[in-house]
């Protein structure tokens, strides 16, 4: 199924009175106050989020995964799920592509689906921490790291094929995402999986075209519960400057200890120009893979600000590829997804409408209690008509996830697949 | 110092009618939704939050404390302060007593100038976590819990003593927090120190008055590093229903371990009737007793979700004793305090806006992304408008912050009190 | 395949002096000491653990799952893996069902079978926290706890086919383990949730035969990743007295929040008569299932020194339901299961050390530093010698991993079964 | 008061035979096994830690501290008290000075003091986390991260003030622990104190002698509670990269989040040759800083595992720098650090034990059971008479801590110092 931009607008006009009402209260007060509304506005307008090709699909857990209906079984279904969530946010215009899970078969009819749905190909990502079928060796002891050269090998040899794929689509960078690691002390020999995961990720970044970027993930444990070799950002920006200046960080939000603070390393890897990739999502206890903002919507927005705090700062650092990366257990994925991407919108915005300049002035100053003022004034503004306004300036809809159910595209989606389709992946 | 009700009209003056279209605005809005703006309102009006009386000095660590002018060295000055919090905010009009810091002079005198500022006695609070100077045993090793049943007694008589200044002053409610536990695996027998710590509190119920509640906290670590009597509110719970009808259980939001779900943990007690007290702070890693609201905005406002039903829905709980209980080691300790009324106020009325007949209805149809909608729909709302409206209607300051600054109080305490007066207590 | 007593023993006699010359020599030590050898010797050949007839299978996580060779594809190849476990250490002579994943076709076949084995029938698992095929209502948002009626009357149904399938095989007991929860706020109404899983346990209880007993097993978070209905000891202590006398608090190791003190959860519960069963595994993260003792054996034997006094002390408390509850992700599964008995025979003997009296009396007089000693001489103290003289007592092997090394069972069990035989389970 | 080598040789010979059995056991069974006793021993008779002189005092938390009689009142006092640790442990043979805690009024007395105690002056801390007594500046907002020059001055003068005194001393290192951070969101911009700091320590490693070394702490939090401006290894890291050769990473083993694998940390570091200090304690919840070994022992021995292996395999790195680093808020702390010596020469004995090269042998198997029983073999042998010959060795008490108390010595430090003197420091 295809939304028309018709049928959006017809929806948009429906609200559209209220919300030009609330627009002009909010930008009047904000612009008061000095606030570049206009501004604000484009960014948001031009502010886009990958969406990976497996998460499109029911996730699950190791006791087990529930699903629903009018799953994507194929990538070019894959493909339209993800022109839905972009025609309702025009926020959604790009697809990261998991390989061996979504290996297109026609080079040219997919990249010309996405073409129509205005999606871009965004970091391609390879997977080493599953054995696939008709695969020579197993990964189940380490890929990148394995004591075993062949097996190594073969992690590279994979490497080079999805760099080759994401060539082909147009794609610009390779996200590494290692689960290599150890179940018990004593299996892995730390220094020795060390220096063979340095020497493995030298060779795939040796082997990039010179305008591709790596990205190196980092991960403190799951699916091996006793070490991970790229353990932490430390090691992953080690590593980074060991491959070279195109290797960088990748961040995930999911991916950190109990009470780290994110934003801090977030800042300091852009003051180090290493901030390469940025994974969404968010979680309670571990990687818990929710909808962005669910459950901590606050820390989101500190990290936020130092995102753009960073942008404005460190003109050495890339913007960094964005993507969502969470796990639909319970809800419609789609649905996820629209609040996800909303809840990231918000928290932009919400940073975007700090005064970095009387931030500045009041931190000089030492006065603890006006910056935190400071930054809880523009968190505790109600950021919503901003992002309905983008969405209004780029033929988005007002509220997409509300249009979604009024447009009942779910229902849609089943009719045509069915009730049992199932989505590659996880 | 004291502020003169004109003072603060006269700067309410300044900004009335800005906040009368934002309030104007938003009422209309959230009347257009079917919301009780005036009902909430008044809750909001009679909303109020003891200020514990070793909360108005200068904090510390054990690596050390820095201190700030004008402090209040006598608890007639501690009083002051609480009277200055008061009048700005309306919501601060009681204090909870630390004995033996606290301990009045002159009663009938103390009760006056706590009348005189609208100020009432809330609950009382022993300490047998430190020594006392000329006191006989040592606490080093347990005080309710101790193995030796003369310290044992010697800390049950000091409740005794508290419960007697408290009914002098017209408390109606003991809280106890016991830090008794132990550093070391061996140097405790868990079971008889349960079993000593429950005799000590039923001991101690028996004792108090008939229209008295006893509240027991619970602290998972700290000032101990291997284990804590009281470790849970499981613990907590199982003492209070030990003790009687009259013994709850008091929540502090800082005492929990990682990641606990707390607002879970506030619907159990509320549907047993048990959740007797509850304190109010953040924490990013432990018992932090940070400014309440400045680290988890979002999870302060689910734990007020609870409350708001609770307090509709179980009608066998009492309406739980509020206090705030944070360290201010940097921030001034009235600034402080302004900030996280401001939060506590911030949360209730955001969970006063949830709709719980929409939120029950798509509860029965699983639709979780609404669910998450209409809990998230309040929490992004501005609700400042609100709450300085319930100020207004009561004579408080707009924003009681801000006139804190404009009107130099801390100066005009620093003239009265001098730059090196410390306030008794940690 | 089966093993002889006959090769056991002369596995044994190659090993017997070795074995003979360290025992004599620890013995004498220990004896000098006062330690009543023969009794603890005779406590570690009577000690039993059941071992989950899911947990022959290899493991797995969200991620993906390595399979090894020779499975065990039926119920009746699992019991053949325990009997291989207890002829090896006869400490494993006890099987605990999961139902559905192993309702036996032949009740007699499958009971001759257990007891060739000397395998009882401890305590059956309910399954609702995955769908079946056939099943009318799906559990995705509950079981016991659900909003639905209909749900819920399934979900204990289940039970009572659980119970009935225990009665025939002579099961005493019933462990329900509920993931009900949810993953995000506003999904579930805590208190309807709470009140839900009260009446669907209570209606279980009651249709329990009156010589069974009812463990009910508490875990923070996983599969869901917001709240858990029955999130701690607290939840599950309150449950299970609400039911009744026959209801008990199931501790499992993994089931528990960063940095919980376990040992004195156990120890609460002794005190209390309520610790109904105890699955052991070991973790560094979260419920990580990993071999026990493999990261935490000092913690381990905090706990058994928790168990011993309490079996001790609290003869209200019945003998705890001892089940190794882990996941083989990597290791083969056999060889696991003995490291893991081995572990927990370790730490039994090492609790059984403890000089119980000298402990109290300097728990007496506050000496904290001896105190510790006492508790780490018992576990510096290599018991090993103990634990294969128990083993040699019964018949079993001197060491148990390195007999099922060199009598190359695995290379059996795989020319048996083959090398894609897959267990029933997750 | 001093202890005579006669004294503890006289009690040597009480227990002298008991050891020499035991010993005897032990050693043939090791040789029998290829493992290099006498190797192992001399090692151990080798090995010294630093013991910093304010942990000589006791310790508190921001609730209180309980004293206890006969502390060192003196510079003088600390170096007769670590004096005693010396001659009954021989492996306490280093002061670690903390400035200004600790500044020597006569140098050539101190020198010849701490010389007859055969006490060298290992590395010197700075403190800028109190405000000293007429300080011009205070470092309440921070020390070498503060956004004020004048301030980050004063902090660098006083490191150099520092290197100052340790090279009268023979000092050749300075461990800098910075508590700069902050405890509100917007408090800092974390780029700038990142920036000042890294510009602050290079000017004091520039300042160092040639042939001094920089050991550069982290911690992740406490004192401040919501960022610490060198937050994790990786930071530290990073910065001691940008000062030079001779700048390390320095790891105490409470500064990290919970649930960190540690010993991955430390391969990581001497992998690259920048592992410098380190300082032993032992937590449960955080930065408990309890007696070493009391809580996770094996956690413990996992870390010498890795330095065991780093020390023989990484040549570039320096044998790091050894600090027991404590708070004794319970025990004595003489008695408390007598247990923390034993428990790290415990580990390291173990450590030792490992037979590597059968380690790496399975690990290229990928054996995990047989690799896990490798390290576990080593833990659970009883390494005690080991320690005892090291000792017996070098004159020092089979028993430490026996003699401790036989010998009655806190008796007669009470006698010497009165029970109220007051140790300098926290």
């Amino acid at each position: 199924m295809k939304l028309s931009v018709n049928q959006i607008q017809e929806y948009n006009n429906e609200n559209i009175q209220t919300h030009q009402k609330e627009f002009d209260f909010l930008a009047e007060k904000l612009i008061k106050k000095g606030i570049d509304v206009a501004g604000i506005i484009e960014k948001l307008e031009n502010f886009n989020v990958a969406i990976p090709s497996w998460a499109l699909g029911a996730g699950g857990t190791r006791f087990g995964r529930f699903s629903y209906g009018g799953e994507p079984a194929t990538l070019e279904d894959k493909i339209d799920d993800i022109g839905i969530l972009n025609i309702l946010t025009k926020s959604a215009g790009a697809i990261s592509l998991h390989i061996p899970w979504d290996i297109p078969n026609d080079y040219n009819a997919i990249k010309e689906k996405a073409s129509d749905h205005n999606i871009i190909f965004d970091s391609v990502n390879s997977n080493t921490f599953q054995d696939q079928l008709h695969s020579k060796h197993s990964y189940k002891f380490g890929s990148l790291c394995n004591i075993h050269k062949e097996i190594r090998e073969q992690a590279i040899q994979h490497n080079f094929e999805v760099i080759n794929i994401g060539e082909k689509l147009g794609s610009k960078s390779l996200t590494v995402w290692l689960s290599d690691g150890s179940n018990f002390p004593g299996q892995n020999n730390f220094q020795t999986v060390l220096n063979n995961t340095a020497e493995s990720l030298k060779k795939i970044y040796r082997h990039m075209p010179n305008s591709w970027k790596l990205y190196i993930e980092y991960k403190p444990y799951e699916p091996n519960f006793y070490s991970t070799v790229i353990q932490d950002w430390g090691t992953s920006f080690m590593l980074a400057q060991e491959c070279g200046e195109r290797a960088y960080t990748l961040v995930d939000l999911g991916h950190h200890l109990p009470n780290t603070n994110i934003e801090q390393i977030v800042a300091t890897l852009m003051n180090k120009g290493k901030l390469g990739g940025f994974h969404f999502n968010d979680s309670k206890y571990g990687d818990d893979d929710l909808t962005v903002g669910s459950v901590k919507p606050y820390a989101l927005f500190l990290i936020f600000n130092e995102l753009v705090y960073g942008m404005n700062t460190n003109k050495n650092n890339p913007v960094p590829a964005w993507m969502i990366d969470a796990s639909h257990n319970i809800k419609d994925p789609l649905e996820d997804l629209l609040q996800s991407l909303e809840a990231i919108l918000i928290a932009y915005a919400q940073a975007l409408l700090i005064d970095q300049k009387q931030l500045e002035k009041n931190q000089y100053k030492n006065d603890v209690a006006i910056c935190q003022e400071i930054l809880q004034d523009a968190f505790r503004t109600d950021v919503r008509p901003l992002i309905r306004q983008a969405r209004l300036n780029t033929n988005g809809a007002l509220n997409p996830l509300e249009a979604f159910k009024i447009f009942k595209i779910r229902d849609y989606l089943i009719k045509e697949r069915g009730l049992k389709s199932k989505a590659s992946g996880l």
